[in-house]
């Protein structure tokens, strides 16, 4: 990867405080019965403000994302809040009310902190059961919490990540530290309903880099459609899907557009590959790679078919070489095909060459976790990858007790 | 429906053999390890040979798909052969040497039996795990057993019915007894793999009634684009899908257009309720209707969304009315909606009433087997229905467990 010199760190037990000029918080604010984590904030010091945001594609919105989009309309944010216990979607107009209150109380309460903030300078991400309003009278006391909290605390950032878990099992962070003296960090959480635009997840990633907003933008958008949007783990596309990038300019330095895109990249493939990880009922990390393809969509599409079959993600739960499963998959996309040219690897052993299966291929070993399938068409030169995971009494255990 | 008089008569005790002028058997020639039926032949006595085919949409095509369009394009058949244990798909140029060799041995053997035919009049069905050739010094001798049985036996029909299963649990069969004084009979089988342009299912239609290639063809076409082009079971669609109706003239009765149309479609809605009532670990039979579209294709488009989504097909498994997930599914159809107009509802209760959840939606009972969903897009008056099932343990344990 180009613009990521020797000396620049990738670690894991840091997320959006890791920059400077962002403090963060989490709080059990009462929205989750359970009286877990459950309301965050992300806030930027400063001196810049400058944002960007890519939002689901679902024309079923929930209303904080209609809010954070006429927010990120100026390119510029101060704040994010960010709840769990329910994505405050498919609440009318009222739902909308309560997403704009919980900016007005959280800009309120940064403003009494001393940080003059209008609510025009927050955006709202959700995350839980579509459906259901929130419960506002836990929510908007929370804001001032979430700014006391955020003012002393130092493990904010952390605390913010497990905040807005929903059936996510460990909190996901990353920070990369370039060798530039220039820092990034996010966070995410998506463990069900992830794809196929984006993942369905919510995603804060901070910088203290100095960018303005179209250059965010940018990077943003490079880095979403090679990463979140390649994760796909049962089909279902959220309808609160959020990414921000937030930059506060507090390192004085201006990374190259280059590094910048590079750097964020990075940033959003390592919280893609957490949240492959802890996908719902997961017991096998896929990844579906297409080869030999005219064009990259082409491989795209066709990855997306392979990783979405149920019959292939229930094979591979099974640890089944079946890859007749795979080229069924495969001969099911909208794509001209060569079905005599296509080969199929099981984790680097071939087990159909030429669209003809291979004298051992029911013997390769997939007993392990990660589960490489590669597709070459034998037509043209373009590739893509899909994450996905496989199809277990696990996924379908959670997904039938749990209402979300 | 039009052109079905009263004393017109369907039964699900008779399949092919129904009609006058065709018989039937099924052996165990040995392909399938388990000594199950495995081998079968419908056989058309004449003295029409009429016949038409649909066959899957996959790229990846079986050879005895090949073989089949091949044979079709004569607009006649005398016979077809299927066999389970096997898709002969994925075997190259020696898998449809296959396919031709057991064409040429059914025409012998009806020859032998003094009935001149040649391989041309032979269809050949085939299913089963995709990517291995078929035990041939199992599948050739048994022609001859087949059509010796099906010279004596009077239960050809449902022996045939039960030949072609392979993850069924029970034969499906039907016949249409027409108060004109003909007859239409089928069989199908098909547990998974089910959609989406046919159902990964073989099926055999039998008339007796006089009628042109270019009738059948266009009764065939009219009803499996209502039936089984919306039984969609899993999203998969198989490399072997076939359909083929054969007429034997032999009631000398030659219905309208009209007539031969909705018969032809009653029996192949039934054979597609059959087919969803036992697919691959239903624990309920699940209808998406959409309503209230600009066009029928629109509101086939956004049913099977629904019916695709695992988050929804989970939920129904759990009894939930989770109608965010059907919500969330909705928005993602490539099709201009109206989130604010969308109306849901489960059971005949509205759960969802213009993008808003009403009073007591979580409270609808689906413990019951059948669950209609019926989702209203106000925008305008056409409207679609998709068959499908629950996601199940069952599923998956049969299709980890299963290598088809």
């Amino acid at each position: 990867m180009t613009g990521v010199s020797e000396g620049t760190r990738l670690v894991r037990t840091q997320g959006v405080t890791a920059p400077a000029g962002f403090r963060a918080s989490g709080i059990a604010a009462g929205i989750k019965a359970s009286g877990a984590l459950d309301l965050a904030l992300v806030f930027n010091e400063g001196p810049d403000y400058a944002a960007a945001g890519v939002f689901t594609r679902n024309q079923v919105k929930a209303a904080p994302v209609l809010w954070s989009q006429q927010v990120l309309t100026t390119a510029r944010l101060r704040a994010v809040v960010l709840n769990s216990g329910g994505a405050n979607a498919c609440t009318g107009p009222q739902g909308f009310q309560d997403t704009h209150a919980t900016a007005e109380a959280v800009a309120a309460a940064l403003s009494n902190w001393g940080t003059d903030t209008g609510a025009i300078e927050v955006a709202v991400c959700s995350t839980g059961l579509i459906g259901d309003r929130l419960p506002m009278d836990k929510v908007l006391p929370g804001a001032q919490e979430l700014v006391h909290e955020m003012a002393g605390g130092l493990s904010g950032g952390e605390e913010a990540a497990r905040a807005i878990m929903t059936t996510d099992t460990v909190p996901k962070q990353v920070a990369l530290h370039h060798s530039d003296n220039w820092t990034i960090g996010g966070m995410a959480k998506g463990a069900g309903m992830l794809a196929p635009s984006l993942a369905t997840m919510l995603c804060v990633i901070t910088t203290d880099a100095v960018a303005d907003a179209a250059a965010l933008d940018q990077a943003l958008r490079r880095a979403t459609a090679r990463t979140f949007d390649r994760l796909d783990v049962d089909g279902s596309c959220s309808t609160n899907d959020t990414v921000l990038l937030l930059a506060s300019g507090a390192s004085e330095t201006a990374p190259s557009q280059g590094d910048l895109d590079d750097a964020v990249l990075r940033v959003c493939d390592d919280l893609c590959a957490q949240l492959q990880a802890d996908a719902e009922g997961v017991t096998k990390r896929v990844c579906v790679t297409v080869t030999g393809a005219a064009t990259e969509d082409d491989a795209v599409t066709i990855a997306r078919f392979v990783a979405r079959d149920s019959l292939v993600k229930t094979a591979l739960f099974g640890s089944d070489p079946n890859w007749g499963r795979v080229l069924a998959a495969v001969g099911m996309a909208p794509v001209r095909l060569e079905p005599d040219r296509i080969t199929v690897s099981f984790n680097g052993s071939a087990v159909c060459v030429n669209g003809v299966g291979t004298a051992g291929a029911r013997e390769v070993d997939l007993s392990g976790a990660d589960i490489d399938v590669t597709v070459d068409l034998g037509i043209g030169g373009e590739r893509a990858s899909i994450r996905t995971t496989d199809l277990s009494h696990g996924y379908v255990e959670e997904n039938s007790a749990y209402s979300s």
